[in-house]
Protein backbone atom coordinates (compact mmCIF):
# COMPACT_ATOMS: atom_id res chain seq x y z
CA UNK A 1 0.00 0.00 0.00
CA UNK A 2 1.21 3.57 -0.61
CA UNK A 3 0.19 7.01 0.22
CA UNK A 4 1.38 9.90 -0.35
CA UNK A 5 -0.07 13.78 -0.50
CA UNK A 6 0.14 15.21 -3.46
CA UNK A 7 2.41 17.87 -2.00
CA UNK A 8 5.00 15.69 -1.32
CA UNK A 9 5.35 14.49 -4.97
CA UNK A 10 7.79 15.84 -7.01
CA UNK A 11 7.41 18.21 -9.93
CA UNK A 12 8.68 18.36 -13.40
CA UNK A 13 8.17 21.20 -16.22
CA UNK A 14 6.39 19.30 -19.37
CA UNK A 15 8.84 20.10 -22.39
CA UNK A 16 6.69 18.82 -25.06
CA UNK A 17 6.24 20.69 -28.17
CA UNK A 18 2.43 22.41 -27.60
CA UNK A 19 3.05 22.72 -24.41
CA UNK A 20 3.36 25.94 -22.26
CA UNK A 21 3.47 26.51 -18.54
CA UNK A 22 2.58 22.85 -17.59
CA UNK A 23 4.41 20.98 -14.93
CA UNK A 24 4.12 17.17 -14.41
CA UNK A 25 3.91 14.18 -11.04
CA UNK A 26 3.56 11.39 -11.07
CA UNK A 27 2.03 10.19 -7.71
CA UNK A 28 0.88 6.17 -8.89
CA UNK A 29 2.71 4.69 -11.55
CA UNK A 30 5.36 1.84 -12.62
CA UNK A 31 7.63 2.47 -10.63
CA UNK A 32 5.09 1.42 -7.20
CA UNK A 33 4.36 -1.59 -8.94
CA UNK A 34 0.84 -0.67 -10.06
CA UNK A 35 0.00 -3.33 -12.27
CA UNK A 36 -1.56 -1.39 -14.65
CA UNK A 37 -2.90 2.13 -14.78
CA UNK A 38 -0.60 5.60 -13.21
CA UNK A 39 -2.00 8.48 -11.97
CA UNK A 40 -0.70 11.76 -13.14
CA UNK A 41 -1.71 15.65 -12.32
CA UNK A 42 -0.71 18.45 -14.56
CA UNK A 43 -0.95 21.89 -13.52
CA UNK A 44 -1.34 24.38 -15.93
CA UNK A 45 -0.06 28.20 -15.41
CA UNK A 46 -3.02 31.07 -16.11
CA UNK A 47 -2.40 31.05 -20.38
CA UNK A 48 -1.14 27.87 -20.39
CA UNK A 49 -2.25 24.49 -22.49
CA UNK A 50 -1.23 20.83 -23.23
CA UNK A 51 -0.91 19.69 -26.97
CA UNK A 52 -4.03 19.85 -29.51
CA UNK A 53 -3.25 15.99 -30.22
CA UNK A 54 -4.12 12.86 -30.60
CA UNK A 55 -2.77 9.12 -29.38
CA UNK A 56 -3.69 5.39 -29.64
CA UNK A 57 -4.30 5.26 -25.86
CA UNK A 58 -7.14 7.04 -23.65
CA UNK A 59 -7.03 9.95 -20.71
CA UNK A 60 -9.34 9.53 -17.54
CA UNK A 61 -9.29 13.10 -15.92
CA UNK A 62 -10.64 14.71 -13.02
CA UNK A 63 -10.48 18.02 -12.29
CA UNK A 64 -8.96 18.68 -8.85
CA UNK A 65 -8.94 22.64 -9.00
CA UNK A 66 -8.74 25.71 -11.12
CA UNK A 67 -10.88 26.55 -14.53
CA UNK A 68 -10.42 25.44 -17.98
CA UNK A 69 -11.67 24.09 -21.41
CA UNK A 70 -10.96 20.82 -23.39
CA UNK A 71 -10.32 21.24 -27.08
CA UNK A 72 -11.52 18.52 -29.59
CA UNK A 73 -10.38 18.16 -32.80
CA UNK A 74 -12.64 21.08 -34.69
CA UNK A 75 -11.75 23.55 -32.08
CA UNK A 76 -14.56 23.69 -29.49
CA UNK A 77 -13.79 24.31 -26.38
CA UNK A 78 -15.90 22.84 -23.86
CA UNK A 79 -15.71 24.37 -19.73
CA UNK A 80 -14.68 21.94 -17.04
CA UNK A 81 -13.68 23.25 -13.97
CA UNK A 82 -13.40 21.81 -10.09
CA UNK A 83 -15.08 18.56 -9.51
CA UNK A 84 -15.71 17.17 -13.80
CA UNK A 85 -14.84 13.98 -15.10
CA UNK A 86 -13.54 13.63 -18.45
CA UNK A 87 -12.94 10.76 -20.83
CA UNK A 88 -10.63 11.01 -23.74
CA UNK A 89 -11.06 8.18 -26.05
CA UNK A 90 -8.13 7.10 -28.00
CA UNK A 91 -7.31 8.59 -31.12
CA UNK A 92 -9.77 11.20 -30.14
CA UNK A 93 -7.50 14.91 -30.61
CA UNK A 94 -7.66 16.94 -27.48
CA UNK A 95 -6.08 19.89 -25.22
CA UNK A 96 -6.15 21.05 -22.05
CA UNK A 97 -6.18 25.05 -21.57
CA UNK A 98 -6.23 27.10 -18.51
CA UNK A 99 -9.22 29.85 -18.55
CA UNK A 100 -8.51 31.79 -15.83
CA UNK A 101 -6.56 34.92 -15.43
CA UNK A 102 -5.16 34.02 -11.99
CA UNK A 103 -5.53 30.45 -10.69
CA UNK A 104 -3.59 26.98 -12.09
CA UNK A 105 -5.79 24.67 -13.71
CA UNK A 106 -4.43 21.44 -12.20
CA UNK A 107 -6.33 17.80 -13.08
CA UNK A 108 -5.89 14.29 -12.73
CA UNK A 109 -5.22 12.13 -15.92
CA UNK A 110 -5.16 8.32 -15.31
CA UNK A 111 -3.21 6.51 -18.79
CA UNK A 112 -2.32 2.68 -18.81
CA UNK A 113 1.30 2.63 -17.21
CA UNK A 114 3.08 2.23 -20.50
CA UNK A 115 2.33 5.78 -21.79
CA UNK A 116 2.63 7.10 -17.80
CA UNK B 1 -15.19 12.55 -25.23
CA UNK B 2 -17.15 12.55 -22.51
CA UNK B 3 -17.38 14.80 -19.35
CA UNK B 4 -19.03 15.11 -16.45
CA UNK B 5 -19.48 17.12 -13.08
CA UNK B 6 -19.71 14.77 -10.28
CA UNK B 7 -23.15 16.39 -9.24
CA UNK B 8 -24.94 15.14 -12.37
CA UNK B 9 -23.67 11.38 -11.81
CA UNK B 10 -26.48 9.29 -9.82
CA UNK B 11 -25.86 8.31 -6.67
CA UNK B 12 -26.40 4.26 -4.92
CA UNK B 13 -26.62 3.13 -1.61
CA UNK B 14 -23.43 0.22 -1.03
CA UNK B 15 -25.43 -2.40 -0.21
CA UNK B 16 -22.12 -4.64 0.66
CA UNK B 17 -21.31 -6.61 3.96
CA UNK B 18 -18.96 -4.52 5.78
CA UNK B 19 -19.55 -1.22 4.28
CA UNK B 20 -21.80 1.39 6.65
CA UNK B 21 -22.99 5.10 5.15
CA UNK B 22 -21.22 4.46 1.94
CA UNK B 23 -22.87 6.00 -1.41
CA UNK B 24 -20.82 5.07 -4.73
CA UNK B 25 -21.19 6.72 -8.14
CA UNK B 26 -19.76 5.96 -11.56
CA UNK B 27 -18.45 9.07 -13.36
CA UNK B 28 -16.40 7.07 -16.64
CA UNK B 29 -16.72 3.35 -16.78
CA UNK B 30 -17.25 0.63 -19.09
CA UNK B 31 -20.65 2.28 -20.17
CA UNK B 32 -18.73 4.82 -21.78
CA UNK B 33 -16.64 2.70 -23.97
CA UNK B 34 -13.85 3.24 -21.18
CA UNK B 35 -10.79 0.92 -22.75
CA UNK B 36 -10.07 -0.76 -19.60
CA UNK B 37 -10.12 1.27 -16.56
CA UNK B 38 -13.59 3.04 -14.46
CA UNK B 39 -13.43 5.96 -12.40
CA UNK B 40 -15.78 5.42 -8.75
CA UNK B 41 -16.50 8.46 -6.77
CA UNK B 42 -17.47 6.79 -3.15
CA UNK B 43 -18.86 8.99 -0.37
CA UNK B 44 -18.44 7.67 3.45
CA UNK B 45 -20.78 9.36 6.26
CA UNK B 46 -19.29 10.53 9.47
CA UNK B 47 -18.18 7.46 11.17
CA UNK B 48 -19.04 5.27 7.81
CA UNK B 49 -17.02 3.00 5.97
CA UNK B 50 -16.05 0.47 3.67
CA UNK B 51 -15.43 -3.12 3.98
CA UNK B 52 -12.17 -4.51 5.59
CA UNK B 53 -11.25 -6.96 2.71
CA UNK B 54 -9.06 -7.72 -0.17
CA UNK B 55 -9.61 -8.75 -3.53
CA UNK B 56 -7.77 -9.30 -6.76
CA UNK B 57 -7.60 -6.17 -8.36
CA UNK B 58 -5.76 -2.82 -7.24
CA UNK B 59 -7.69 0.61 -6.11
CA UNK B 60 -5.84 3.92 -7.64
CA UNK B 61 -7.10 6.36 -5.06
CA UNK B 62 -7.65 10.30 -4.71
CA UNK B 63 -9.06 11.84 -1.57
CA UNK B 64 -11.49 14.27 -2.96
CA UNK B 65 -12.62 16.08 0.23
CA UNK B 66 -12.76 15.25 3.83
CA UNK B 67 -10.60 13.28 6.39
CA UNK B 68 -10.36 10.02 6.96
CA UNK B 69 -8.01 6.50 7.82
CA UNK B 70 -7.01 3.43 5.69
CA UNK B 71 -6.55 0.48 8.10
CA UNK B 72 -3.98 -2.11 6.80
CA UNK B 73 -4.16 -6.22 7.64
CA UNK B 74 -3.15 -5.34 10.73
CA UNK B 75 -5.50 -2.71 11.62
CA UNK B 76 -3.40 0.21 11.31
CA UNK B 77 -4.53 3.18 10.31
CA UNK B 78 -2.80 5.68 8.00
CA UNK B 79 -4.91 8.71 8.10
CA UNK B 80 -6.00 10.47 4.53
CA UNK B 81 -7.34 13.80 3.73
CA UNK B 82 -7.87 16.18 0.93
CA UNK B 83 -5.45 15.82 -1.61
CA UNK B 84 -3.67 12.44 -0.61
CA UNK B 85 -3.14 9.46 -3.25
CA UNK B 86 -3.27 6.13 -2.46
CA UNK B 87 -2.18 2.73 -4.40
CA UNK B 88 -3.60 -0.57 -2.61
CA UNK B 89 -1.61 -3.53 -4.41
CA UNK B 90 -4.39 -6.53 -5.21
CA UNK B 91 -4.67 -8.91 -2.36
CA UNK B 92 -3.98 -6.01 0.17
CA UNK B 93 -6.18 -6.03 3.29
CA UNK B 94 -7.90 -2.44 3.35
CA UNK B 95 -10.85 -0.28 4.95
CA UNK B 96 -11.21 3.49 4.28
CA UNK B 97 -12.93 4.80 7.14
CA UNK B 98 -14.17 8.73 7.49
CA UNK B 99 -12.86 9.68 11.20
CA UNK B 100 -14.46 13.40 11.15
CA UNK B 101 -17.51 14.22 13.06
CA UNK B 102 -18.94 16.96 10.25
CA UNK B 103 -18.04 16.29 6.87
CA UNK B 104 -18.24 13.61 4.48
CA UNK B 105 -14.91 11.59 3.20
CA UNK B 106 -15.21 11.76 -0.70
CA UNK B 107 -12.46 9.67 -2.62
CA UNK B 108 -11.92 8.65 -6.26
CA UNK B 109 -11.43 5.25 -6.54
CA UNK B 110 -10.13 3.89 -9.49
CA UNK B 111 -10.62 -0.13 -10.52
CA UNK B 112 -10.11 -2.11 -14.14
CA UNK B 113 -13.27 -1.81 -15.35
CA UNK B 114 -14.33 -5.64 -15.02
CA UNK B 115 -14.98 -5.15 -11.27
CA UNK B 116 -16.35 -1.52 -11.37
Amino acid sequence: MKIIPIENVKKTDVDMEGASGVTKQLPIGSGDDSPSYSFRVFSVKPGGHTPHHSHPFEHLNYVISGRGAVVDEAGKETPVSTGDFGLVHPGETHQFRNTSDTEDLVFLCAVPKEYE
